[in-house]
């Protein structure tokens, strides 16, 4: 991992860009304190640029309540280079969607091969991060791409919690996956998703084999998350991350 | 209303019993603190002196998150008169229960009196809550016994946000009612709920009217509520109620 930019955000904020190989990331951490704090993963959907206001935003309000935080690019994704089987898979699935056909197939198509990419390249970020003194275990993973959040779940001993966005389409065997998992969850669920299935979303969370797992269903669409379930996933994390 | 007693609990809170006819009730508020607060009136199913330890502490988390609350007995519980229609519904709803019957028309016989009953006692106590120097407006309602929440929330003006328990049985004409319900809302839903349809307490979250509602669904049965969701509460609270 290689840092090649840094700035402070409001003071209290150090916000770093790296590599890892040729996967760029960003990397927030406290200006001001010297306590390693417990590392917070922001999923996002792809697209460091296109999604860096809110996830800078996700960034300084983890700092602010304890924690570090980073984003790594996902494959295919930014300025990665493009997978031709995923860009026909994810037109495939357009089509499908509009057409009102059966999308199970298309999905497994665009998403499992996205998550035999993703997760690794997380988990090598995760080491390299660790070795950081700024930061300590454990981990939590917060936000997007459930199939990402539930792979890196069942494989990464590290990861001690994790709040999932009931965003995304979710293969199958995922879902069977999901069932493997034991750590601390809190879902979210947009209860007017445009694009996600209310009944499979609350079929995933039912499958979900964590002891501990609280659904927070809002009103509106995909991207309507409200703001007061930022700071509701910090307070969660310091339930499980912090002393 | 007459106040019967009084005693400091923690120092912090001063917990005052009292009266309002013949109905007993219980108030705490901040013994430190001059400035009024936000009331919060606190739910149960009935029971003021059996349901004690839980309401005190949810009394004391309210005042030390800047609020007053009050407990108001229900009709026909704790010491006050049984009435012969309630009890026979309440025979019948567990004979019907234990033989897998339907229990529509016992619902609606046991729990619309009670919501009759019940509401207009909880609006007078709440003209003589308002006018003690301690307590300033909006008010909040926390808790259990959905039917009278719903009824509460669409026939009192002075309640601005409710946190609503989908642990009990609602009559069909309520969650016609809930239609018209705008003011912000948190429901809880216990997941393994014994006493409770999960898909009927989805159903209802989903018929609210109003445009701010989340769902906190956790894992366990009727009574596993996790305690952090008291924490959760009041912080819905204060953003609706406080400044």
């Amino acid at each position: 991992m290689r840092f090649t930019s840094r700035q402070r955000l409001d003071d209290a904020v150090l916000e770093r860009s790296f590599t890892l190989g040729e996967i760029p990331g960003v990397l927030w951490t406290s200006a001001s304190t010297a306590t390693p704090a417990p590392l917070i993963l922001l999923g996002h959907p792809g697209g460091l640029h296109r999604m860096y206001p809110r996830l800078a935003a996700r960034g300084r309000s983890c700092v602010a309540a304890g924690f570090a935080a980073a984003a790594l690019e996902l494959p295919g994704s930014g300025q990665r280079p493009r997978h031709a089987a995923a860009e026909q898979a994810r037109a495939d699935l357009r089509r499908a969607l509009e057409a009102g056909e059966p999308v199970g197939e298309i999905v497994d198509r665009l998403v499992l091969p996205l998550v035999d990419r993703a997760v690794p390249e997380l988990r090598a970020a995760l080491d390299d991060l660790l070795a950081l003194p700024e930061i300590d275990g454990p981990v939590g993973y917060a936000g997007g791409v459930m199939a990402i959040g539930i792979r890196l779940a069942v494989v990464e001993p590290r990861l001690a919690a994790a709040v999932l966005f009931a965003g995304s389409f979710v293969p199958a065997v995922l879902v069977e996956q999901a069932r493997q998992i034991t750590l601390p969850l809190q879902v979210l669920l947009q209860w007017d998703d445009e694009n996600n299935d209310r009944q499979q979303a609350l079929d995933l969370f039912d499958a979900f084999g964590s002891r501990e797992k609280t659904l927070h269903a809002n009103m509106g669409g995909h991207t309507g998350v409200p703001s007061f379930e930022a700071d509701s996933g910090n307070r969660f994390f310091a339930r499980h991350l912090l002393g």
